[in-house]
């Protein structure tokens, strides 16, 4: 049998285990929410974003005269301990609680105040001296300290995971662009045959387009560096010291080292997330960059004999239980769904940021748990992505070579020249005959011997000279 | 100028357009809501689903003594009109009104009032002898009229052009699996090249995943023939005659010949609509089966030379205005945009539908408007894909052929005899060396000669025999 | 350092720990696939179903002349382990991974071998006297086995988790309806004051709604129930004896106690999964009921003082860390977020379901989570719903009786006898002189006092008579 | 019988009717895509936006010495007619064709090819003088120009349509919270009571949240003003002046006043339209707002006695057909339908968006359909918002006052005078006896008469001083 203490809050007394900082709420939302315990506990972003919250509140409030320097000091002494994860297993609650996350507000305020307590040598949930409300909690309200984690643990992850894996990938493929911008190819427009590229060009528009998606998340960071600090209750700042706000935000961006600030409208910060959905529907737009570039390169290497095959990737692990010998894109089906999951995850968050009522959302949990998935998911992919995949792809230039010899589209070059309608023809011709275009246009007497060769030169079509 | 007249309602007199029937309320919603007209003004299904419904109203009113006989008959002659289309301009009204379909039902009220009256030899807007709220509406509220209209839209235009169109093209498919049953090639998972089916199964497995769809429709219909009428304002049936719901719907089901009966519980009928979501989601179902259909056979028919080309489509169009003698699988794309399509009016269909609140779901127009359109735009796409398309799919014989000889996947039958990794060991010799399975087979002495002929039948190997 | 030993696989050997059952395909994942690991890691639902699967097949086999009795018995008994869950722990890999859930077929097959040769007395890693490909994955391949599993996994967590959690919530509700059939309450249409109802109307429609839903889910099962047992690679059934498929399917249905059989068309049944799609579909329906519902009582239950406050739930946690005494709705808070989460999973399932190519469907891992966390979802907040907030759900029967008393609605009665414009009259004077309706009824003299008390009838008004 | 004439391109010859003057490709385009016609044939944006198009590039290839002065000429007399709409009805196509929108793109290439011929006195369907393919589509492809007319529609849409009309309720709501600044009244969060604001900071909020969405929408222009032009087939450019692409895009913003530009990538600017995919989310967002607003403004008005009733709304309309004088927030209604149309219309664009294969995204048209139509649809909801509801809306101040009054959660104003327990005890005393908490706090002694007075100030409370 667990030993245990007895805690409290404004309902009463209850048992929590002994061996536990949390209090009271925090218990009782273990009581109350068990929806997808596991799963949907809160993970080290969140925890360390509440301590760092935790910590900043308690030096602005010191600061601005509202806390004791030794109560902030143990604050900011039990909050550290909190950031660097030492107490992640006093975060037991889950993403389905309270949509305003009051009681992880409360999980993060009871562990501090207790370990504060502890460390000053009180005895836990006492409450003193160093109260969970009136002290850790001083000058803020969940509405406002939640959102506020939030956002902090959210552009911790932008930083932290995001864009390091997105942009490996990103110079890999660059790289590879480089690389390769001499080998003419096929192109293909409406999976048809089509004029002259390069394989260089061909991954140089991956990368602008994942490029694109990166502007697009990083164009999202000011709305996530607006925090609701200091907006209290409803957004009127009540209880709070006036430049609380602006203080606590100063020391966040202070203690992450990223640009943070008090929201200019605080009943906006607290009734709708709309940065956060702004970010998510970024991440649907670099997943679908992504889901692009998986599907071009799956598709360049399907066969290997009865398919496009001018791309080979890396064989890591054998493809069939029953075909053997068989391999498979494997790493572009772990990015393609992924890619579908930021979707889903995407259509969640503007669902529930869409459902805010007066001066609340209630569904500020849902939202950062479905970004942050959506961060951690094309973060992994991207890394395992490019280390498996990404930098193993190389050319298969004798298919290269051979599709682009017999693709009818090098007709096209013949437009200028001869005009649409006779172009057109030679290439109809070519390939009901089955003939090659040369001889097809020879045929008709469009053009010279010497006319073909000139004009149509594969490499010039793609006009990278 | 036009010449006008006065109307009124509860709000007071306006001026409406001398040359059309409708009246007050109607005349209001036009200046009110100047929203996508249009494109979201209402068509055919709605308007003579509306007239459906208030002759069926009448003529249950006559038959439960809550109208007089002569005032019924002006009633269901005027609403006959509206049914077959005479009226179609007479309802101007859009999408985006009212959340319950207050207008468009009153719409129907005003138009068959005014248009009974006119029969009888009144005056247009004295409401005598036929009210538009009294007798047009008796027993009725906007409430229960306009979920059962909806309901009655949905199922005659999934029975009239729907079930037809799909089917249409679901025969033909089938058709073609039938013929083509004969022809032995290259099965593909992953992308990559795999153990061999037959023509006739591969498109036998699109019929299976349609006709799996059709099904789902199928299945989603006794919840659209559950009819709301009967409910009135808010579930309770104040206002009608006790039996004026059941009566009403035997008249709808006999006008129409569907099997419609009123719902048994009218609190749910009038404040969700979860039938339409659920069908909304049996369409989104079936645009997956038609988009991997569609998308199947553009990869099958990708080309003509760079790519897989098994199958032939037909040449409807130049395929570019750049690229001469191009032709694009466009059926394909047509039908593939008609999928998003779908899955987007899904999507707003099922948020509308959560968003019911007491006694009323107030998405009641936004929610009809996408499942018409989305049973529009599949059959319409079906029809023209199977017209302009699937008839003339055709295989290309020496492609399959090529393809299926070069496949290293036929080492899979080998399995049974020699094990999984001795298998697999000739297919990655043949695939490194560039030889034939047989080559490498016989080189690796795992087989006979004669072992593998009898062992590597690839129609024996469809398991079609 | 942990002690290793050294499996191969057709890529070759690779050292995997000792410790553990695994082989070189799990081995080689978990390096590969380094994404979402533990949220993502499969937990016991899929495992389970593996075991199911595995152990079906061997006896299948068994039966059929493909195993030797004794090689069938030691994959029996060491499936049997994996189904209780004893070999949790042996299954590290993550949703992220190939399309065809292959390596989580071959971590089956591995872990069930190895544990086999333990029981056999052998060495690990030998693939003797149990091949993971050759015995335990007789007549099988990932692309029916996974599916297979999927289907199994969500068929048994529907009828354990989901059918009870929400039949008990439906129950509470249906309990609460019969209870408070005789409360007669203000209706509500559009948000505003409607006619009235009882409070048991009012939930016997939340009843249905949730009814409907239940249904929709259940018409799913059969679609469920068809199992890609018996396609192998591609849907022929190659390497698979030809009644391996049924008779698998017949042992999975002994095991399960669900009526499971294998599919008709097997080449649909690997290329799609349009039977979790419409699965999906139903539990977003199912979402959409219980967000209605959850909104309802928050809206009812809103004030305490400030707001409609018809209703009185459960004060379960102090509301706020800054204001004190506050009660919230958090169930019905973390039940909407785990709707518009379902509704997230949908998206990301069905947009997943339609990216099928040729043979196969490579979505199939994240389209199975997506469903099982939604079943999983809804259980859980089903059950805490209904234990911490249905079951104490109280009429606030001074509020309800102070509001139907002003309810201006209550004028509907008058219709039948003076006519919808004098009615609409008296709303209006009441309305404009804050008046009561029975005063402003007579002042306007359309009604005798002893006809206004005849017909103004709030109870007789819900019809419940 | 309708007159007709030969017409031919490089599949043969067409008849076309004489009347109009499209040609051969056109012509086809009817026949083959008989999808969705009238609901989605293309409207006066996108016309304009191909005619905006032709003119530029006739004028740079003029320029470029690549046509004859003339023949330019000609072509920009025939275009600037597309422009101001005297040829709309030569653009009979529809949305869902192919998904390149080639057959959009020559339809404007014939009509003003004809029409350029028709000027010179020439004989249409000869191509003499002016080629539709090689002087009109001069070094274009549909490729190309199609992607370029989308980004012209859509920024002239936004700039024309949506900026003022959104702009337009934004300033009258931020008139209102000016107005009301001093309106103090209850704050609502998780729809419970909570401390103070002002009717003022309300309203203001909503404004800052719709500020924050024209934001998004306005960071998404650069990359609408990012064209294709110039990257012809397939990105490179063949057959197009180099200095083209920047050349008709300088003419494209002299046209329009707005600052396209050639983009720096060709082969993502035809491969993918990500500019579209944000921008369809900013709508989406914008959405997200202006329905949190529109619900918010209808809970308020919720009543007029049995709900919240703190706002007052215009009464544009009879509410019910059968409830007489009930009035209804219809203009909140269709509001909120629109905004779950734009998210079904972005779910459709971001599923396009991410199905691009190689050198081009086939799914064109529907991308701009749909961010066409959320345009239209928010502007126009916008605008009937404003007219119909927002310039009405007034605060209904007894009501207001009278909750205020009675609001427990004034007792917060406590907290930093006697701690959070001492005031949730206060607050659960009134609430439990009904008193007021005044009553209440002075009862338990934990304020004096004066102290209470001087502590509990809803206006200091709103922090607006």
């Amino acid at each position: 049998m667990t030993a245990s203490r007895i805690e409290s809050d404004s309902m009463g007394q209850i048992e929590v285990p002994a061996t536990h900082y949390w209090g009271a709420q925090t218990q009782r939302s273990i009581h109350n929410f068990p929806i997808g315990v596991g799963r949907f506990t809160w993970q080290a972003p969140i925890i360390t974003a509440l301590g760092i919250l935790k910590k900043a509140a308690a030096q602005a409030n010191a600061e601005l005269g509202e806390l004791p320097d030794d109560i902030a000091d143990l604050i900011v002494s039990a909050a550290d301990e909190v950031i660097v994860g030492k107490l992640n297993d006093e975060f037991p609650l889950v993403v389905f609680q309270t949509g305003s996350g009051t009681q992880s507000n409360m999980n993060a305020n009871e562990v501090i105040s207790n370990r504060a307590i502890e460390l000053a040598g009180g005895e836990m949930g006492t409450k003193k001296p160093v109260h969970p409300n009136d002290h850790v909690n001083r000058g803020q309200s969940s509405n406002d300290t939640f959102p506020t984690a939030m956002h902090i643990a959210v552009a911790q992850e932008l930083q932290r995971r995001l864009f390091p894996a997105v942009g490996a990938l990103r110079n890999t493929l660059a790289e590879k662009a480089e690389a390769y911008q001499g080998i003419v190819k096929t192109g293909r427009t409406h999976l048809q045959d089509a004029t002259p590229i390069t394989l260089g060009q061909e991954i140089g528009g991956w990368v602008a387009q994942i490029d694109f998606g990166l502007d697009a998340v990083q164009s999202d960071l000011p709305g996530i560096y607006d925090l609701a600090i200091g907006g209290t209750a409803v957004g009127t700042g009540l209880n709070a010291h006036p430049r609380f706000g602006d203080t606590a935000a100063g020391y966040i961006a202070q203690i992450t080292g990223l640009p943070f600030r008090s929201a200019d409208n605080k009943f906006f910060a607290l009734s709708a997330h709309d940065a956060l959905v702004n970010l998510s529907a970024s991440l649907r737009t670099l997943a679908g960059a992504l889901m692009k570039m998986a599907n071009d390169v799956r598709w360049l290497a399907s066969g290997p004999r009865c398919g496009i095959g001018e791309l080979m990737i890396p064989d890591n692990e054998p493809g069939s239980s029953i075909m053997p010998g068989k391999v498979n894109p494997t790493q572009c089906e772990a990015m393609t769904m992924v890619c579908v999951q930021v979707f889903g995850n995407d259509a969640a968050t503007a669902f529930a940021g869409s459902q805010g009522n007066f001066q609340l959302n209630v569904y500020k949990p849902v939202m950062v748990h479905n970004v942050l998935e959506s961060i951690t998911l094309l973060a992994d992919a991207c890394l395992a992505f490019n280390d498996h995949c990404a930098v193993g792809i190389e050319p298969n230039s004798s298919r290269i070579a051979d599709n682009l010899e017999k693709n009818l589209m090098l007709v096209t070059a013949l437009n200028r020249h001869i005009g649409y309608d006779k172009a057109a023809a030679i290439a109809k011709k070519a390939q009901k005959e089955g003939s090659n275009l040369r001889e097809a246009a020879l045929a008709l007497g469009y053009v010279s011997e010497q006319e073909y060769d000139n004009w149509i030169k594969p490499l010039d079509m793609t006009h990278t000279g």
